[in-house]
């Protein structure tokens, strides 16, 4: 079987979009192939593909899609188009800033395209597949700017999903771990199980077993436990979308940051430029709600009695200065230091 | 349909210790009749009865079971079986510090009783009754001191359950939020679902449901997210064991206390007398870790891939300084009065 960091969760393949179908792991691997916008962005919504990277890359070959499917039109109509499809993935998940960044990269690629519609498809399909490459090697950077904080012996607690399944391959938070362990390195890894999708006990845990790296997976509400009885040497998190004054991440990120200060753990977030939203000045981020099944319901069955009220948010915000470092593409950022390193992120 | 705080949740009937069955809720309200200590262990073990002042009550009333099969002995039998019955029952669960000092309680007491096995099995019966009377007094004083730090208006978080169905009746945390609804202040419930069991989805909801009481139900991970959002006024926890350094309680609740100290909302816990371990000197408590499954599977249905470490604490440890006031049954006690008030609370 071939390790998880080889495969691809997200590709372009003989001009459709390929996708791991994630909603059935663990039971069963399976790829599922999408030759229309509107599918990924249904995609997108039911987490066949999610991870802010990953939504990244399949909005972009999402509209890659729509502009092969209108290369007949005329240019006014083609645009047209282009910007219904991005009108529509945009809705698909509101809070990954990955997903608007790689929206407005495609339309922007289009537009600067000299040509007609087939020139401009041309370009937009040949920028999504860039965007897949160098989502894989901003990874492979993070991997290695995170591998050198890691010591020999580390256990290192994760939460949700932050492999290849969150990226297109490799992953972000779970990057350093794979490369510390290429260098010779002895590491482990707690997963948190991360209700209410389960996508650490689910995801996670199926990755890293795959890969044959040692983990040990808790519920949630453990990750203070574990912490204070010394079981834990490093956090390492991804990030949704990361503004000047929050890191927003998947729910429950938040607790994990309080209780890795209360330990005087070093807490980190590891994200490809394309996470950081610098430039939002009003510091709103949408956190998304999700369908309160995701919380009444498990394999479904129903666990909740009928006529509960669910508040179900799929992130939370974590404060900058709860943050040791972030380790991007670009190096290991010091919270203070994100707006000066802004042009640096950008490049 | 009764209201939940008129049940009991143990109770000694025509001989026998009548229990409703938590394992079936939300799905069943049924009840179950034992009438052998072995059954009451096994029971506290599978948590058809849990919460540390229900399964103190259930052992002292499975220590009278034995007491009463073994009427025909002579005394240093009747004594030994009893002693029998009480490791047995000592053994099936670590954490509560309530099954201990039940256990301690009945022993003194046929140990103290005059005359042969009628009379001490009468006595030990009789105390068994008197200490399911007694919980419900606490848990109403504890109902009268909680109430009177509740706001109109407030929004209380709680964890796990810590109502009737964690007592004999009324509860410990969720006694203070009935008493302040029957006082007519305006009082809503956020309840987490507390993985691994799922007692706030299934049965803190079930109750609050069943009394009319209006609550919301989050994931674990969400507890961090709606306090920053300012959804919460007050915290209200139980406790399995409280020393003079720590609260043990559900895993998950040391998360909770760093969160509401975060964004300074008062984290209170509500305990009768019989959960402060105040001699305990050298500050162990022993976490019980429970079978893999609870985390692996959910109603029967496997969603970890096989082959995964799992830890399964039980419990975890707060920290003193994070508590605003223990809610008694002898008053409201700030963390640093506990040892100055162990007298008053021995009493």
């Amino acid at each position: 079987m071939q390790p998880m960091s080889e495969l691809r969760t997200v590709e372009w393949v003989n001009g459709r979009v390929r996708m791991i179908d994630q909603t059935r792991l663990p039971y069963k691997f399976a790829y599922v192939s999408l030759n229309d916008y509107r599918q990924v962005a249904r995609a997108i919504k039911e987490m066949v593909v999610r991870g802010a990277p990953a939504i990244g890359v399949a909005a972009a070959m999402g509209l890659a899609l729509a502009a092969n499917a209108n290369r007949g039109k005329d240019k006014e109509q083609f645009m047209h188009e282009l910007q219904t499809a991005s009108e529509v993935l945009r809705r698909s998940r509101p809070t990954a800033w990955n997903l608007f960044w790689a929206i407005d990269r495609i339309v922007r690629t289009a537009q600067s395209t000299k040509g007609g519609p087939n020139e401009m498809a041309a370009s937009v399909v040949a920028e999504a597949q860039k965007m897949a490459e160098e989502d894989i090697e901003a990874n492979r950077k993070i991997g290695d700017y995170g591998a050198a904080l890691i010591h020999d012996g580390d256990q290192i607690l994760t939460h949700c999903n932050t492999g290849t399944l969150a990226t297109v391959s490799y992953g972000t938070a779970l990057a350093p771990v794979r490369t510390a362990i290429q260098q010779g390195k002895r590491v482990r890894v707690i997963a948190t199980e991360t209700r209410p999708r389960l996508q650490g006990a689910k995801l996670t845990t199926y990755e890293l077993l795959r890969d044959h790296i040692p983990v040990t997976l808790i519920v949630d509400g453990a990750a203070g436990y574990v912490m204070k009885m010394g079981m834990v040497q490093m956090v390492i998190v991804g990030a949704d979308r990361v503004t000047k004054k929050v890191v927003a991440n998947k729910v429950g990120t938040y607790l994990i940051a309080l209780a890795a200060q209360a330990n005087e753990i070093p807490f980190y977030v590891a994200a490809p430029s394309s996470t950081f939203d610098l430039r939002n000045e009003q510091f709103e981020v949408k956190i998304e709600e999700r369908d309160p099944q995701e919380v009444t319901h498990i394999g479904g069955k129903r666990i909740v009695p009928k006529g509960v009220h669910i508040f179900n948010p799929a992130f939370d915000l974590t404060p900058l200065k709860l943050v040791k470092g972030f380790i991007t593409n670009k190096g290991v950022i010091a919270p203070d230091m994100l707006e000066p390193k802004m042009a640096v992120l950008d490049s």
